[in-house]
């Protein structure tokens, strides 16, 4: 038997451990997509108690912040919402998250939670019930000395050599450009620019948001959609000016209707009288508008991420009381990747079609995606168009073997830009040896088995450029 | 090599071995959702033919009864139909089966047929062609002579300790009351509530159904909605009164489309005037039904089961000559799980959610399912909202290894309250052995991978509860 | 360790072993649906340079002609088109698929190419960017010598029984009457049926179609549905004359509408006057033309395919570049299995559903086809209604093991007739190796772990049926 999570923790023969530890666990982390504050980084921020660092909570506004995947595990467990996100008092939160955890056997957040406690605390006691009193004053008292506890000293201690944000286009990037002014830094931080509230224009929110968009161009208004995709265009080129390499869409699925700019307007015009639109026509504005963005990130050589296979805040009650992100989203069986193939396709055809990566929340599109990208490649770059590494629900051991095992069926798995952890918590670089890992065993697998040969060289090849250098490339670092 | 199916059978390391023998193995079973008739039980029917038993066969009425998994086998052998539910003599139909199963490498029927064969008649020959006679002359001579293969004597020696049946809210359950006044019995019966012919309104055979229902409960005739859903209410009360703990939905889809009782009671009184009634118009009056049911289910403490994703009776010709329930059903691929999480909210926001079980029969629905429970988990009890086992097609290694493996990965795997037979056969109890060993071998897998504590309290308390302990919990046993 | 692709490649245990090397190795291929040119054969046509035989090429017309699978890695890997599918140098193009196929660990392509150089050119290294010009020069003095790597001599050490190819309707057939003539051949060529082009109304080529149908059946025109059946029934009639045992139909999607002949005249009229018709009136016109011609596969004893679940050239700019089959297809999710399951029961009712071989492109539809399967067997023949083996994309060893695992879960895996190359080149009949090694080592890992018994007259049957027999009967060979 092996010991639990050892540090041969998911290697389970000799070539995926050389892999692993010779050529993998040396590099440094690009973590190109996430959703980690700048100004925590800037900051410099250090939290006292691992329940806030953990858990989160509730907000000042009702809403809450923290890590979802947690709070839905307690749910399940019948916790009462005050221990969840409400005010139930720490120890008592972080016991019932432990009770919970321990019941949660092939669940990921078991593994991420051991290694984080692993590799920062230097804690190797399973959690639960019995251990969460001593486990929690083991990590309060680190979190209250240790200088590698604090953001930067965690992003350091991660060898982290990049991090990739996610930002409104409206933001001033200030704490960016503070962190760009920073001497002696180990690492970049960079925004990505994720227009969402300028696309969902069905959203309660979207007249707000083009007031609020029309302000940062020093305009006193947006009225034509022209308008939306300039003042759009200027606040990419202001990213681009700060180092920004990739731009984000989160969809709930992917629309394609293709509209004229002029009928585009009509319909922009009748959503700014406030009047509703219907879905087809939300569907035209939102087409028109990504591809005109697209077309901006290949001028500007940024790469196009487009997330999308979600039903998002489903639980009526729960999000009129805790708002957005509080742990209510699930999967969407997908609507199929025709329109997905349209969209690039238009882009194309112009030869206007960005690097692009793609993520579905939707496992059972893992090979659709795989086939699909392997019509839109080019001699660019090698892997011009990606599937994103398992993405949210999908970022456990089976989900990133069959992204894995699916790409590598349908394209080419050495040519693939890993791993990212999308988190909102500076703990969880950890995913990045769970991913490499779980990348390691297989290869080393195919290897034992005569299905790949022992070839150094390739193996050196493909193990570092998934973890490391592919994405380095792709995203020009 | 293993030896064919010993004790050891899916157990492929000691941890395994270690939970099956010493905690799974020793525990009741709770049959919470089963098709047994319990006059069988109530009159202890025994079998003298292992064919009647196993294959059943053709009824008075031109209708067939018995085990169309097996059916559909001889079928896929090219086994002509008088052989199959027909009036083939039974050593030829026995015969014939016996064919069928023995090139059936990789069918669970394979391996549900050989345990019965160990279980309850000591024969661990391999079935095939050449055993076929002499099987069939041991079973038919413990048949008639052993007292443990009586209805009864199967229950008792299988362990079990509750039978969930499916009724019709117009049954009069007389057998469960006989039942309930018998002393001594080792194991109780209950009705679980099933009132499909009440919600499919656009099947030939509704207005028949409200006419039998305003019987039941004593009216002339149901002239409304509001009579339809009063009648319901009295029967589930009635139910409740004789111990029900479930009630049972078959849908082929998830309909979700929310109207007002006066619409919906035009759409009834059009379809109780003869009238044609629109797939819109019927999937208003079943969400209407279903939402009254499940506030019923929710005050009354009962729990809430939901089977979909079923194309049923696909071949026109076979449907006409032997009925329903004969072997012509398939996997739909799902509408998606959007609907469900219309439901589940509707009923959550005015705090009208039962406890739910969710069953589709297309696997692909694993992952979606599991993280929409996610989105309903409250602390009414822990795992409140459950996504139920491998159902039907889906009954197999691979399909229950992948439930539970979907399960673990997004929610708790610790709170699942496990197997049922779902089975119309008295010795079908065995696939609780099948569940249960497949389920230790996966979490003996992960303990001996080092990916779970090798913590006897924590595997015993999960492999307990899902093998017993959480069903008793849930179903409040 | 393994070595790399010895003997033992994808055989893990001794019992697979013994399965493969003593009853499935030895027996020959029926390769029952592929696109190899029959002229090709006859001429016994031989090839200078493997950068030929494997790459292809550009065509005198500007469209191209090889294998799209290795044109989508070297897409993939940055490769610009001119070596891809252009007039680059051979060498040149050699070693850039050889670069390209170097970092493709686990895609079936990796083996397939190994596979074909070590049994047809006795090269055991791994080819990549350093040994291509070594591989390209063994291969090619090979090529220019070889009397086994003439046409007629790959098939002959193939060890190669049937080949059925593909055929339009109007096809003369002569290159297979004159095979057909031919003395001393230890292998059959026979056509297949595949009328696409009398199917696809909507296609712009549609008039053009068929008006060469009309020439080809001696009338001027053909001016009704009526007249189109009766030419395809009349070419079917001559290819069943030049021993055609099987039809196959290329589908986007399955369709399913019913409807008159006078409506489906008037479609047919409509869309030969050069009208735009509907997707619902293409619909309409395919069921029609699709079930009259799946009346006279039964008539005359026609095993009838069906192939779906297909986007086709989606990427427009490079559709117009190169035209179809050059690399820009991709799966579908389909829009399910209850289109299917009405165009069998409409066939069946009446009692003139075909045997029917049933083929996805989406991987999703493994369970509901083998459940569907399930519905419309009859004692015709054993598994009459077939599911396919991995199809294309899913051509893989994951995809395989799926389609595999799925058909074992739900039907009778020892009835199933095995595998095809559904391939245009020559060499690809190394993956009936491959398919037959997955086969062996699952049946073998069944029985080594007690889960099927070590019967050796079963085994040999299921093993010689699945690689062999099954074929020849279902064919009627």
């Amino acid at each position: 038997m092996k010991k639990f999570m050892d540090e041969d923790f998911l290697l389970e023969n000799d070539t995926a451990k050389h892999l692993y530890f010779d050529y993998s666990a040396p590099l440094p982390i690009i973590d190109y997509h996430c959703h980690i504050d700048a100004r925590q980084i800037y900051e410099d921020v250090r939290f006292d108690n691992i329940c806030d660092l953990w858990l989160g909570g509730r907000m000042a506004d009702g809403g809450c912040a923290g890590d979802h995947y947690k709070w839905r595990l307690m749910r399940a467990n019948g916790t009462g919402e005050e221990f969840v996100t409400g005010n139930g008092d720490k120890a008592g939160r972080f016991k019932e998250f432990a009770k919970a955890v321990s019941l949660c056997a092939g669940n990921p957040m078991y593994h991420w939670c051991h290694l984080e406690l692993q590799r920062y605390f230097g804690i190797t006691d399973p959690l639960g019930e019995d251990s969460a009193k001593s486990v929690m004053e083991r990590c309060n008292a680190l979190l209250a000395d240790s200088p590698e506890l604090s953001a930067r000293g965690i992003i350091r201690s991660s060898n982290v050599e990049f991090i990739g944000t996610t930002d409104d286009p409206a933001d001033s990037l200030i704490w960016h450009e503070k962190l760009a002014k920073e001497e002696g830094l180990t690492f970049t931080v960079r925004p990505s620019f994720r227009p969402d509230k300028a696309v969902n224009i069905a959203k309660s929110d979207f007249r707000e948001y083009i007031g609020k968009l029309a302000d940062c161009v020093g305009r006193k208004s947006l009225d034509t959609v022209r308008d939306v995709t300039d003042a759009l265009t200027e606040r990419l080129e202001f990213f681009a000016a700060h180092g920004c390499v990739a731009a984000d869409h989160g969809l709930d699925y992917i629309p394609f209707r293709l509209i004229t700019e002029s009928e585009c307007d009509e319909i922009f015009c009748k959503r700014m009288r406030g009047e509703k639109i219907s879905e087809e026509e939300a569907d035209g504005y939102a087409t028109y508008v990504l591809l005109s963005l697209a077309r901006q990130y290949k001028r500007l050589g940024i790469v196009m991420e487009i997330h999308y296979s979600c039903l998002r805040n489903v639980n009526e009650r729960m999000y009129g009381t805790l708002g957005a992100d509080s742990g209510y989203d699930t999967i969407a069986s997908s609507r199929g990747t025709g329109n997905l193939a349209r969209l690039l396709s238009e882009l194309d055809r112009t030869r206007e079609l960005p690097k692009t990566v793609i993520f579905s929340l939707d496992p059972s599109d893992n090979e659709p995606i795989d086939t699909l990208i392997g019509c839109f490649q080019s001699d660019d770059i090698p892997g011009k168009i990606q599937h994103g590494p398992a993405w949210w629900f999908n970022d456990n051991r089976d989900g990133i073997e069959r992204q894995l095992r699916s790409l590598a069926n349908n394209g080419i798995l050495g040519n693939f830009i890993g791993m990212l952890t999308d988190s909102r918590s500076l703990l969880s670089y950890t995913r990045h040896e769970y991913f490499r890992k779980i990348l390691c065993n297989m290869l080393g697998s195919w290897v034992e088995r005569g299905e790949y040969p022992d070839d150094e060289k390739m193996l050196r090849r493909i193990t570092e450029g998934i973890s490391y250098y592919n994405a380095k490339r792709y995203f020009g670092l």
